[in-house]
């Protein structure tokens, strides 16, 4: 390459300012960004294509900073790029910046919030998936770290990756030896990699990660290369690179230098422009996403004799809306005849996502599809979510669109046994900020909330049944997100029963028992569980007698609906009582395993009548 | 091999029982037992070494079966070793049936319960690593499906596996090309495993999976080769073989046959004798698990004028106990110089094991420690048990005895930002039926409470802080598991603040400065997250004047403390506040993002004096 003093001197220049920065901050993860500072500087300077006017031009280059805790590196390119001053890295992890310790969409040139480490990959093969769905010109690089490499999640990812032939994505494998705590499983032995990754169908460059030369060779020949393979550039390098008190020496992960320090590494560099730019090449054309939120309604007419799985409908509505709406994708981990996802593979194979049993890596690339104004249906059994709660959480740091479909749920799956039963998921997605948590209980309420999902923008989840379940409602009936329905009342209610999904007929069952013996009770349908009805169940304690509300869920205790319910009436006068799952279930038929979980109608009959006993002379 | 004729007789009688058990429940998997049935005939009729009276004898081999949906395979395998009538096989799947649908502890032979795909070489590394550690002779056989080797975490384990040289690991691979909803990622290209399997340092042998010669022999050398490393016998099956109707053929995943086909498909074994039987090696020795639970005193000196961080001193315990109880083992995923298993580690290395970053290989390692009544301490940042929630999950329904220990939760880890802040870790344990959940705010009830944690068995999460704090308690207290401190308290508090961890602090403080202004209010250290003191948060609400309990901590609001705290005063009349973090944070200093999410001194005392203007004229 010619102008390799100059850019020798830029690679000095992202070195300095991850130095600068890190010291100004007091914390952070100098050594991380100097080892990799020649890779990008190359990168930056003749392969990445991109409109920093609009970060999310579908015709711009992606680039994913899987090894998060170098962001002052990722931080520093944008800013020789000519986003925004250097000056301002200096407030690096200060409150409020846009730098903050690791990557998140605040800072808009990020593709995802990272940091997790071993997510990258994923990201970028979703991002790199999208382009050749869609037609689209782009390349996606990702820069990973040596350590994470270790994460399980990297090879779900590789695997996905050359089985779907993304020729279009290049990892960047920046391997400087050094983990946090100690050297990385395989040091230096760059050998290791290499049959790692051609085992895994890539193809693969082994160069020396600080040669200019070595690096410029291998983008040319990774982004010019089109039979099929995905990229990995195994790049050997050392931590710290260029100052030769931190090159390859233990103990610096994640310092920062004293100030001291710092002086005496900045007169290692020598005199560097901080004038010195990356003229980032344009894409030929500007396109962003459509906005592609509106509402939709869907008509489905069910038969009121018949019954339902809520699973088997959600995928109806799914090909229903995905007529409409071509921005859905849909994504599933080998269960698509289960969850039912294979309804709209059936439909639009196109717009289909086959993950195989690779849950981490599914969610982490509909992260990269939201990224780009996708909104990705990721379904699996509801139990096997808790695979990818990491990928989930960071997806939500993420502000990532993702609807999550969890299908059987519960104790009431019956036979399959405790491995089988989602009885987390609620407790998984609801503690999320701003999650939304639906169960319908039938078909009706089924069709008319999975519309709603599309069109809430964020993070919203969905569980369904495994069973068949009585139709419940008119299809003229509104189900409004945050709403519920009352199903039985009276003008003497004595207390209310809040159900949710299959509990929903347990607790009507109860309520017609009861009423025999002279008992009314009120019923409620919270079918949306976060955000839940805090006005209807204030009107139900309230409107009843005792002032007592007993929640039946299929969720274990802690962290289920039953919570979300007693936050919602926590400063009215009332009481709260959770029936849900205190054990680990086994197998058996679904009402067997319904009754030992204590949670079906003969149950509810017991606690109601218990309640009334025991609660009777606390409430006035 | 000589009796090749009868052991096909007893891959018969395998396929038999199979195909009987599943008809008889009316669900499972029998075309998944079929694949492995020759497989497994030639493990336990020559190379399987049992002693069926004692489970956990430390001489015995251990198989552990990763595809857990065949489960009747093994439980027909065990019933023909003569551990229980074949006929009982036909309790499948049935309420009470130790036979569950997938295996679980009530099946004593089973290591593991298994049934989410993926997790079963990670046991066995668990127990092919302690053998190595303790010099114990036998082997473990692990037998997975192939769709399941699309999960991470398989490479995880086989990493681990090589790089601890643990050539007494034998794993089984069935490739009978059809997964659950269609042909897997690599149907039956077997080359792809034999890749993946020999880059990632394993010894491959690939054969006829329906060869009872080629299996032999491959036995023969996975079980007298040692050097150094692990195997893998990739063995090339069909799903459903025996069977015309079902070889080879798709949409019989997880269906058990109608009475007819059975009829059909026992006609097509022809007779097969229900006498046959394995007649186990029997282990030279027998030798099991000590009884390791006794509770050990810990006696550390505290400086009051000092601040400590609770993640330093429960390194520093964790060494006490590990010198008293050699059942003690800790294993960490490159941060143990954050969470302080490194002063563990310097001082017991052989009982240590770096888990490098792979958390799910690391919390099902652990599953298998357990099961062989070792107390394995797994710990990571908070956040990062998020990567291993489904191992957590099922190892929770192994019924293992795993200590976790999660450090820098919530926001006050500062500068990192969200992706490092664990803030849904209450959420993820405290859902698991009897997992008991542990928050010391000081280093005196840090040192109490993690022999505590030994002496309990089951699993226990304890959170541990970034940041030091000073010491709050005399040496002399005790802190007993579901127990709780009085911090603030006068004979006319107003309301209570239960606090637990960092925000113990800004709870004194806000009652501090409250007191300035003449408002007494209690404050109690809720160490004991669950269970949690139901009892003095009773006292509570009796002993002040409002009956209002305000809940703080630095968790997500939902799945956290508080839920618990309102769970436990549910049918008691007062109210209950949860302030918790209700967003994502970012970076910023600990005071600021305290702040910033609501949970600091200053948000208390406004709290605090809201509740008193708004809530007392609801509360009698």
């Amino acid at each position: 390459m010619e102008q390799s003093n100059e850019l020798q001197q830029k690679a000095k220049l992202i070195r300095k300012w991850a130095l600068i920065s890190t010291t100004e901050a007091g914390s952070g993860h100098p050594t991380s960004c100097l080892s990799a500072a020649d890779l990008a500087a190359v990168l930056f300077e003749k392969y990445f294509t991109y409109d920093l006017a609009n970060p999310l031009n579908l015709y711009n280059d992606r680039f994913v900073l899987s090894k998060g805790h170098a962001s002052p590196l990722l931080y520093t390119l944008f800013a020789m790029a000519g986003a925004y001053p250097l000056e301002e890295l200096k407030t690096l992890r200060k409150f409020g910046s846009r730098f903050e310790g690791h990557p998140v969409p605040n800072f808009v040139f990020s593709e995802a919030a990272t940091g997790s480490l071993g997510q990258g990959l994923s990201v970028g093969a979703g991002l790199a998936w999208l382009a050749k769905r869609e037609n689209l010109p782009y390349k996606t690089f990702v820069l990973t770290g040596d350590g994470e490499l270790a994460e399980g999640q990297v090879w779900e990812a590789a695997n996905f990756a050359s089985h779907e032939k993304l020729d279009n994505l290049i990892a960047i494998l920046d391997i400087n030896r050094l983990a946090q705590s100690q050297e990385t499983m395989f040091g230096h032995d760059i050998e290791k990699y290499v049959n790692r990754f051609q085992s895994f169908g890539f193809e693969v460059i082994a160069i020396d990660g600080h040669d200019l030369n070595e690096i410029d060779k291998a983008f040319d020949s990774a982004t010019k290369s089109a039979n099929g393979k995905p990229h990995a550039i195994i790049a050997k390098t050392f931590k710290g690179k260029g100052i030769s008190f931190l090159e390859n020496k233990d103990g610096w992960h994640g310092k920062p230098l004293k100030k001291d320090e710092l002086q005496k590494a900045l007169a290692e560099l020598g005199t560097v422009d901080d004038k010195l730019s990356f003229k980032l090449k344009k894409p030929s054309q500007t396109k962003l996403p459509a906005n592609a939120f509106g509402k939709i309604a869907v008509e489905m007419p069910f038969d009121k004799n018949k019954e339902y799985a809520t699973r088997e409908v959600f995928g109806e509505v799914l090909v229903k809306l995905g007529e409409k709406n071509k921005a859905i994708y849909v994504l599933d981990a080998d269960v698509k005849n289960s969850t039912f996802t294979e309804t709209f593979q059936k439909a639009f194979a196109e717009r289909f996502g086959e993950c195989y049993i690779a849950e981490q890596n599914m969610v982490s690339m509909a992260a990269g599809l939201s990224r780009l104004g996708k909104i990705p249906f990721v379904a699996t059994f509801a139990a096997f979510f808790t695979r990818a709660a990491d990928q989930i959480r960071m997806a939500r740091v993420s502000e990532a669109n993702i609807k999550f479909a969890g299908s059987h749920v519960g104790v009431s799956i019956g036979e399959d046994g405790p491995s089988q039963m989602g009885l987390e998921d609620i407790a998984l997605f609801g503690a999320l900020p701003d999650a939304v948590v639906l169960q319908p209980s039938d078909a009706v309420s089924t069709a008319k909330l999975v519309p709603q999902m599309v069109a809430q923008k964020g993070f919203t989840y969905m569980r369904t049944l495994r069973s068949k379940t009585p139709v419940l409602y008119d299809s003229t009936e509104e189900f409004p997100i945050g709403g519920s329905k009352v199903l039985r009342q009276s003008g003497n209610d004595q207390l209310t029963v809040a159900a949710t999904g299959i509990t929903v007929f347990e607790a009507i069952k109860a309520a017609d028992e009861l009423k025999k013996e002279g008992i009314n009770i009120r019923v409620i349908d919270c079918y949306s569980i976060s955000p839940i009805d805090k006005e209807a169940l204030r009107k139900c304690l309230h409107e009843t007698k005792r002032r007592i509300i007993i929640t039946v869920e299929d969720h274990f205790e802690h962290g289920g609906m039953g919570d979300f319910a007693a936050a919602a009436i926590a400063d009215e006068n009332g009481h709260l009582i959770k029936m849900a799952v205190t054990k680990i279930s086994q197998s058996g038929t679904k009402d067997e395993l319904l009754d030992d979980a204590g949670i079906n109608a003969s149950h509810i009959v017991t606690t109601v009548k218990e309640m009334m006993d025991e609660l009777v002379e606390n409430v006035s």
